[in-house]
């Protein structure tokens, strides 16, 4: 079975590249930075589905993840979830939360619609970030849909 | 700096025990299997933050508590989160989710107000989950407080 990104993921998110496993999604939500990474590994529900090596390699490439969001954004906490009661492909929420952000102190999960990025906005959002991807991130951009 | 539990989570939570790094809290909520792992490292807040060792290990652990909480409880989903708006010292919430259950399919954060444990309920549901806890846990019980 081939690894195929969920239809709803990439109905609700940017594609903004690969690590070597997880896909790199920018949820389109420009309220909060909003970043979903995907392990492309197919039938996979849980974390503790993965192997040993895969489940080291995501969480790893989740702290790199981390580290350039917080550099990029400067947040005042990171939020981290694997929810997936709705879309259960595995998929592992990192969301920057500022004091005062629309939802603060609640998670983000349906408190407000969505509000949909401009084409400045997303070009601004993605230029921060990706200069502090490690070396092992390779930049792919493709719209929801 | 000794790591202390942070009060909030020793008032909200029965503590059961502690893997070699983790703390294994159980949110004192009826409504949900909800556990909390807390890294028994002082001052840290964000998962990167931990060195590389200890970010294997929790997540090991992570993953040994998960499969546990899956066989003990038979849940349709797992969630998983490291959130911390409220609370700042690094925990990991571990929640079986059943379709149907009082948030479903909504995450559990301030859906509805706690519902504490009776000791009946508290025994049992500590008594179906010990057994599938791996060899390097050690079960230690003191009330919430």
């Amino acid at each position: 079975m081939n690894f195929e990104l969920h239809a709803q993921l990439a109905q609700d998110c940017h594609r903004l590249g690969r690590f070597e496993l997880g896909l790199l999604l920018l949820m389109d939500d420009a309220s909060y930075p909003w970043f979903v990474l995907v392990p492309q590994r197919a039938g996979v529900r849980e974390v503790y589905e993965l192997d040993a090596a895969d489940r080291a390699l995501l969480w790893e490439e989740s702290a790199a993840l981390s580290r350039a969001l917080m550099a990029a954004f400067r947040g005042d906490k990171l939020n981290l979830a694997a929810l997936g009661n709705v879309v259960p492909q595995l998929h592992l929420h990192h969301i920057v939360r500022y004091a005062g952000d629309p939802a603060w102190p609640a998670p983000v999960w349906g408190r407000h619609p969505p509000r949909p990025y401009t084409a400045a906005e997303l070009e601004r959002r993605r230029a921060a970030l990706l200069p502090h991807l490690p070396a092992g991130f390779t930049a792919a951009y493709a719209a929801p849909g």
